[in-house]
């Protein structure tokens, strides 16, 4: 089984490259660009997944997927925030099961 | 902090309602319908956390990231995939940084 | 061959339903719910037309491209614009061509 | 008023670029990297339009959407259609109004 701890040293790698030189590295570019090219990434990684699932190619779905992830990790620590929130947000939700969940999502 | 174990928890959740009566949970109408209604919401919670971050919301992003991350979730075990998929290929990509870290996304 | 006109009309039925009744149409109540609502349609309308080009189905693509231009004109309509404003922009660009043209897009 | 001619305009143009060199035109490079490329297209202009009206910058709509239309009318032109097809099919919804429009585009 693979260790989720992953997200934790991912999210300290990316909070290392906050205001370091933007030509060291993609992610410090990234955050030099800003918010909005970030968020054009989260959607571009999206419509990838998408894309990769109507293909039904596994490997590229498994890749695209964790792009995704990636750019929403980047967009968090962009604003302050980690994977953790994401996590407490699913933790939270968790035992509102059935269609109690949809409603409980509906009021999000 | 937020044990990441919540993502084995809720990839165990959704393994069990596949299969199980549409009518009973809010995933299991969602496997019932199929890949292009999961691949909607993907979309959805994409654009819908792309709104929230244009609005400046933290706790409006962090509810739509874990959307977003959650419907990912539901498409890994619809295609008999899951989270440690994708943990696994962003474990993959560590140690891989700076520059050479986008050099390395190109070629997937 | 098709007339053009069409857009025309369009536009002046959209403008038509500004600030009637939310119950009476689709496109009042559209417009009551604010921009939020509409952009989710715009969001949902794109990605349904990826998801037909994916699937190659003509038929399909057509209605969606039709439903992701139907919902731009709504847009516009409730920011005071029309299709008159694309049409300008997309005349404004022509004659640069070729490579010139993607450069030219760069800068917009 | 703008005439709507430039669709046709513009349209003749796309399909006068298919199969010549891709190094001699933005249109001409994308038609070569096929179907894939152009909906990456389709979906970044929807994002860029999303975060354009966000932003409340009515010039940038304006310039997003005519890139959203634009994409668009590449794609018709790449499966062998054109922007008659979906001035066909809004001229054919036409007369279908209030809320009795919606669920006829729910039977689409």
């Amino acid at each position: 089984m693979v260790s989720a701890d992953i997200l934790e040293r991912l999210s300290a790698t990316l909070a290392s490259r906050r205001g370091s030189d933007p030509a060291t590295s993609y992610v410090a570019k990234l955050f030099h660009k800003g918010t909005d090219e970030i968020l054009k990434k989260v959607g571009e990684e999206a419509v990838e997944t998408i894309m990769a699932a109507k293909d039904g190619d596994k490997l590229h779905i498994v890749r695209e997927v964790a792009d995704l992830w990636f750019h929403t990790l980047v967009l968090l620590e962009h604003i302050g925030l980690s994977h953790e929130d994401v996590l407490a947000e699913l933790a939270r939700r968790e035992g509102i099961s059935g269609i109690d969940e949809k409603n409980a999502r509906k009021e999000l």
